[in-house]
């Protein structure tokens, strides 16, 4: 029997990640492929009550990809993918992010689209292979949509979002703002986490010019839970500055109510970030008016302040 | 009046390069987007006798793309792109080949696949607009289309190509095995050209491993015009390396009939290259049985020997 090949997503999965990949093996599996979906981590309490309302398992834990045969959704960066993949042959890549440092030997699908979730372009690939999105297949993709675009109000959201989310509303039978609240609802269990916890809940690695950084964000419609707590975020923070050798370690405490952040900033390469964002940093945090998305928002500007001259 | 959008193909551009630039302008322009089909180099013989063929103007020649807004189409490597494009804004990349070396900082569409053709993505890209293909503009995208896979034949080719080669011969109604003969014949004018323009005349560099490595192919159906000065084409090729400092240059002579290539071989790095083509090579030539494409069946064998040890 011939090896499988694993459709997984990011590292520290979120809902748009393990959902894409749940409907991307489904979709190459009534195309007659042999696909396994799998995720790079634990899931979170949003993923897993999606699993549960859809009635779904979990997709296989891959803990080393080394020799194996890969699809990726929802990243194309070999920091934030799962071990091994360095040494794993990429067959697909589907996702919305930045184009990454992946490289290939050979020509391969890579589909990558500004919209606001993985999910959306997924739904674009059932189409493109005439293949009828099932109820629960709907329902998953929804999720990792709702998810990623906080219920259509990131900046991120496109019109094509939209009218996705409408259709795969309409086949899952479900009211998407309603379900989107619910959604948020689980999302915000913050309370009964450790700071460090909290840091690395939603997590992502970048390598910007010569710097390694790492990114956190909290989304909550209750802030004040993490923000109560900021001295012991900020020392879990410079904990794994110095653990994991970062040169900047931010997190956001992302209000999705209010739509603003707060940030948290730990490491040495400070240097640039309140002309980068055109903020004030008070004792080691600030105000991000406006801003919901780390990918759109936060690290764009990043790059442009780690980039100029000392 | 804002900053147009320059569509761009590879240097030394090929016809699947010019009339992919060409079709995807038109529509981005439909869809009333600023945006200048343009080109890195001059045309070759075929590329022209096309342009006249459809009656369509040569794209703007593009010298030095610094500052500039580009959509990349037909490659995704900086080494083979536009003088000036690292200094550039890459806006959007539709391609076929192996994922190459651009990041962005930004979400962009990156749509590439295993196709024969750029033409064969961008004629789905009209679909999924909804936008209708002119008579013209589906007379440029088949001759990319025929010209990238030697009229159907070569390995590279694939059912959704042959689908949409069909589709486009009747849009532009034209026989497009007739057509498709009469585009080989252009590509075989090599009598009169200098043996250093036979080598760089359909030519691409690539960064393998540590290695500088530059392969030109020259597509006949006479072989000999080219194979009859072999010790003049050997001598173009050496004084190259030296110019531009290759680790390894090869030039394949391919025979569109006979369905195979002669391989003539420079540069310092030729260890491993008779066990990853499994060939024997005699006074820096040899036969590939079978070998039409470089992408697919010349530089991924060439990765392995590069990369393995000494």
């Amino acid at each position: 029997m011939s090896q499988p090949t694993y459709v997984i997503g990011h590292q520290q999965p979120d809902t748009d990640t393990i959902c894409s990949a749940l409907a991307y093996a489904r979709l190459k599996q009534a195309q007659g492929e042999r696909v396994v979906p799998a995720r790079a981590g634990e899931l979170n309490p949003e993923t897993q009550f999606v699993l549960d309302q859809w009635d779904c398992d979990s997709p296989t834990l891959l803990t080393d990809a080394s020799g194996e045969r890969l699809i990726l959704v929802d990243h194309n960066e070999y920091s934030q993918t799962v071990e091994g993949a360095r040494n794993a042959e990429i067959a697909e890549i589907i996702d919305h992010h930045r184009i990454g440092d992946v490289m290939t030997s050979n020509p391969i699908r890579f589909r990558n689209e500004p919209v606001g979730s993985t999910a959306t372009i997924l739904t674009e690939l059932f189409d493109d292979a005439d293949e009828p999105l099932s109820e629960d297949t709907a329902g998953l993709l929804l999720s990792g949509l709702l998810s990623d675009t906080v219920v259509l109000r990131s900046p991120t959201t496109t019109d094509t979002d939209r009218a996705v989310a409408k259709r795969l509303a309409s086949v899952a039978d479900v009211d998407y703002e309603a379900y989107g609240k619910r959604l948020l609802q689980q999302k915000s269990k913050l309370g009964e986490k450790a700071p460090r916890e909290l840091v690395l809940g939603d997590f992502k690695e970048y390598e910007i010019g010569t710097h390694h950084v790492g990114i956190g964000q909290v989304e909550t419609v209750e802030p004040a839970v993490a923000l109560d707590r900021r001295d012991a975020v900020l020392e879990a923070m410079d904990e794994l500055v110095v653990e994991r050798t970062y040169d900047l370690l931010l997190v956001l405490i992302t209000d999705l109510l209010e739509e603003q952040s707060e940030l948290l900033v730990a490491g040495d390469q400070t240097r640039g970030l309140s002309t980068a964002f055109d903020i004030e940093i008070h004792e080691r945090t600030a105000t991000l008016p406006g801003v919901l998305s780390r990918k759109k928002q936060v690290v764009p500007p990043l790059e442009t302040a780690l980039d100029s001259p000392a």
